[in-house]
């Protein structure tokens, strides 16, 4: 078939979109899905047909149904110091966004931060969870359930890591119970990889052995308690992803020299608005006034980063990776590290920002609403 | 100064990353700042340096700094059929995304969703926020800048409005007062536009009425009562950015064939994961069986989408929108309904799976954790 | 029958607690069902047997099967002033508990306010809600029905008012859309009385009006969006019961004599314990040094009190609220600026004591865990 | 000094309330403390002043500046069978209220129950906790506090329960971080008694040992990560108090019978009410249609209850418990089977009669708005 007669069949409908992968090759496969929507809608998708990245690689683990890449400008804020446990030493943290201000925002925080001797970064817990939903017939079968994974806890860990190379199940806490619902958060450390597949995997095994000794049911992989992208308390409380603190003592004379304000507005404004004003979401700011000097600090309970697997390997991705010094196996931390430091530096440039009362004016020059 | 001269300079620190612009064009800086990295770290940065939007416009409204882009892998999900208000037609969606399974998780919901005569979409508010926060003397204070908010309401519409050609000011509501703070919630509506910046600079003038009237000091342009880019129990309750609701019933035989579950498992699943299991997160899902038929809605009380302004002039967006049929002026409704019944489409597709089973077993065969 | 005889039907499982209510005076009903459980029980209760109550009326309002009363200890802590819009005097405040320390806790803090000159209170909303679920066919219904009380607001006002001599429907606001299920959130004023149940009865009947000119289904007639007696936030937002604000700048010296601790230190205690360290529940309290004076503020966004009806005709409410020069009509909104103030005292005193130091011993001393 | 020459002291402020005490025994104090307020305002507490419980040990632990008691009206609810671990057997509730129609509607769930063949309750954790708030300098200082509670588990375990012949020590988890705070949640075992006293005397010899052996400021000996006396995720997720559920499945002809509904309509009722319209407070009701039976359950994650000490003093509490068969040492945990299974029958009851349309006129009939 030819790329135009399976266009054709696209176009009425004969054919799938996902089909067209059977007849040709995956770059093939997205010029002409491409093609078939230029045809369509009578336009021209001259960008989006603008790729380098390995459409056959893309199309076996990060996208189906592929007609191309979106194109997000990316800029580059830095140096900035970082004093972490695995990173010690200036990064220059690339961007992607299209949100004007955003980065020239965290370049300024970055400033202040080098400017201060550097931020402390450190990676307080590193797992990766799963908690799925299990039907029971009331609460006394459940607590039987609950023994049941107390007890097997040996056995169910070697199940579960007999399908990882990398993951090892560390604890399965809380187990909670809801009527006749049992939610078992299933605590795995993850290596380098974000971790998400691999716990799933690994879960699904420990599901099966629970099917095969007991009459529980098994309703849902992930009952949300895991919680995956969404902010939650029990993240918060529990820890997930890694969960990363960074903080700095800023002297004064910096305060007002990068900042344009003082210790004690910053302190003001962080109060009224990051913790009166804002309901704890999943990362939490805290300033302080040390006798005129700041203390700063973020805290990210809850941060799924990885340095392999994942759309870590699209090319693009790749090369931002290399910029930090971060690419490939034994960096993840080291990563966690830098992303901590880069939201302290645009959580202090946009704190500093208003408490200098010129936010709107950043956003009235650079951005357009 | 030739390139080579600037990045000698930016490698010794004798200039920084934001001076380049003022020696070269923007599309020379991007590749300026680019060869700066490649040599500092003795790099190779093609993928990041091959693009096609247009750096001279992308600079002065969505970057700062910028190196080239990135490039994210899009697919292509439908025909969905939508019954909307705006939006009466089949669409197909693209996707941007390096996470594997989930256009194909999309797409199989599109497919159950046109199969049952397509989805309802509709939009139930539409409005854009911004709550600074006051500080008084105290609550018998703060009670009169309340007062002044409500009392003076006709002349700050004036006032805002005079700053935007598409924004109304619809309403202060409500006006929060903590203590010494006070929280006046600014309600907007913004036409086709996101709004996010424009309600801050209208905001901005309002409060330097404020601060000529009063003795009120103005604390922070955004008190996070607004609440802007995290899940808000008040954005729920009072609704931003666009409210939307999509639903759709779903004929027995098709939750059997398309979904190869029934409507009693998907309520089952629905109600372990989404309802019970689920601390309330900013969208919720229902599911309902109507006689083996399956009632199904997704809710979206916080949808801050525009097809005007922001990122939205971006090449490859823009050709993204043309896609949908929503490119410009006039279509941020049709674009929202589209947006909730592809939410609804992704949503079905993963409740689905979990009734049927195999969740683990798609993500194995399409992902590599 | 005679009080024996119905006490062996009682025993023998004749005849049920609450038919004993029709054999004699309820009175005698009490004793009689007392006696019942002595027999049963082989027990002497002869201190639930001790009351001066009215037992006839709080039958026929208060309790059900009733047997006595329990003697809850009552002190008494003051004098406190306060500088409210309401209540504008000393007042002495009776509180009944069994927890040691608390009494006292409050008494210190009713001093500190008293020797700086007095704490401000204001109410500053007065509303009581119900919430009601509907059902509808799905989103486009439950526009529908939404848009049917935004236009008959005018009658359902009416039909509401008809059933009261004191409530008035204020609004309809939100109307929130979840699915195919609507939770409009009628919005009333009460004049004296708590309202619950006033609310209630109104409710039913614009829920009788929907049912006859629309086929909306009407699930309960309480939806938890109201939200009773419990801590939400839809109540902080929007307001619910009487919603209080009571703040007070205490000197500096004042501080250091009664609280025998600095402003510095409050200021620490309360941003460790009661902004980073607490999930916002149903009150918010701030504190602020102002050059070593103390700023101090408590929020109390949902209190639900009244001078009349409920539980406010039992004869021992009825002499505490005469303690306070509350009892009856026309004084519930001073009596919550005296609830309000109390709350302060017993906050301060507790975060004073906690940056003293001291909690520990005080409880110690007083208590026994 | 006569009664009289104290009471005159008082009025003319000479002498502070609690200054009594000094002069006279606890029951006089008492006496003098109310004619002091009856001369002052020209009232008569005649039913404040009628008690039997022993004023003179009160005084001693459960209140200061007593003035005599509050009367509580009791009822009482049952019979009721519980099915529990350490409850076995049908028990009478007493119930001590002024809301009308609350001991009614428990005592239908009751009968329900016990016709149903009694309800399921399990205690499915046992725990008090209490977390300070400590001040460190940054998050290196704070990781090593952190590392400091966690080598010195042992020592601190044997200072902990060198406080308490009932309390254990069990854990110390989570140990959050947040900037420089650290917030180590001790968790205790408590025996009989409710604990919270016992806990924080024993957390704040664990936290002398930390100010002997490093830097670390304890800023509060309560950082609200505890939690005590308000609803917070932690605790739903950790538990706290006890954690108990109560379930139950009731036959299809005994919820038509006794309900007047059935299964279906409560289970619409539960969604829309208590799962989609609710945020998740302290407690969880969930309802299934089991081919036409209903299951039903509540859950319970945060139950301070107590069989000695504290309030469990007091006459009239004792012989509350003396009724439900748990007065004393060895009966906490049954007593928390009681509490639930007591819970469970007033939801039931509620959700039943929202389900059959009747809520409003039971208000109507009982009790006065």
């Amino acid at each position: 078939m030819s790329n135009q007669e399976i266009i054709d069949k696209l176009l009425s409908g004969e054919m799938k979109l996902y089909q067209v992968d059977k007849e040709v090759s995956a770059k093939e496969a997205t010029d002409i899905r491409r093609e078939f929507l230029e045809q369509k809608y009578d336009l021209e998708l001259s960008n989006i047909a603008n790729y380098t990245l390995d459409m056959e690689r893309a199309s076996a683990r990060n996208i189906e149904n592929s007609i191309g890449v979106l194109q997000l400008p990316m800029g580059i804020a830095g140096p900035m110091k970082i004093n972490g446990e695995y990173c010690q030493r200036e990064v220059f943290v690339p961007l992607a966004t299209s949100e004007g201000a955003l980065v020239a925002s965290i370049n300024r925080g970055a400033s202040t931060i080098t400017a201060s001797g550097g931020v402390n970064a450190r990676v307080v817990s590193d797992i990766m969870t799963r908690a799925p939903a299990i039907k029971c017939d009331g609460v006394g079968d459940a607590l039987k359930v609950k023994q049941w994974f107390i007890d097997n806890f040996d056995e169910l860990k070697q199940i579960a890591e007999s399908t990882t190379s990398h993951g090892k199940l560390i604890k399965i806490d809380p187990i909670l119970i809801v009527g006749s619902y049992v939610y078992p958060r299933f605590v795995f450390s993850t290596g380098d990889s974000m971790g998400m597949n691999m716990v799933t995997i690994a879960s699904e095994k420990i599901l099966d052995k629970l099917a095969e000794e007991t009459s529980a049911l098994h309703i849902a992989l992930s009952g949300n308690v895991c919680v995956d992208k969404k902010p939650a308390a029990i993240n918060i409380v529990e820890g997930r992803g890694k969960s990363v603190i960074a903080d700095i003592l800023i002297p004064k004379d910096i305060v007002a020299k990068k900042l344009k304000t003082t210790s004690e507005a910053i302190v003001e404004v962080n109060t009224a608005k990051n913790l009166i004003g804002s309901a704890a979401s999943g990362s939490i700011t805290t300033a302080e006034n040390r006798n005129g000097d700041l203390y700063f600090s973020v805290n990210l309970p809850d941060l799924p980063v990885a340095t392999v697997g994942g759309g870590t390997s699209l090319e693009v991705a790749h090369e931002g990776l290399e910029i930090l010094g971060v690419a490939g196996s034994g960096h993840a931390r080291e990563f966690a590290e830098i992303v901590a430091s880069t939201v302290l530096a645009g959580e202090l440039s946009l704190v500093g920002a208003l408490a200098a009362g010129h936010l709107a004016r950043a956003h009235q020059e650079l951005g357009r609403g």
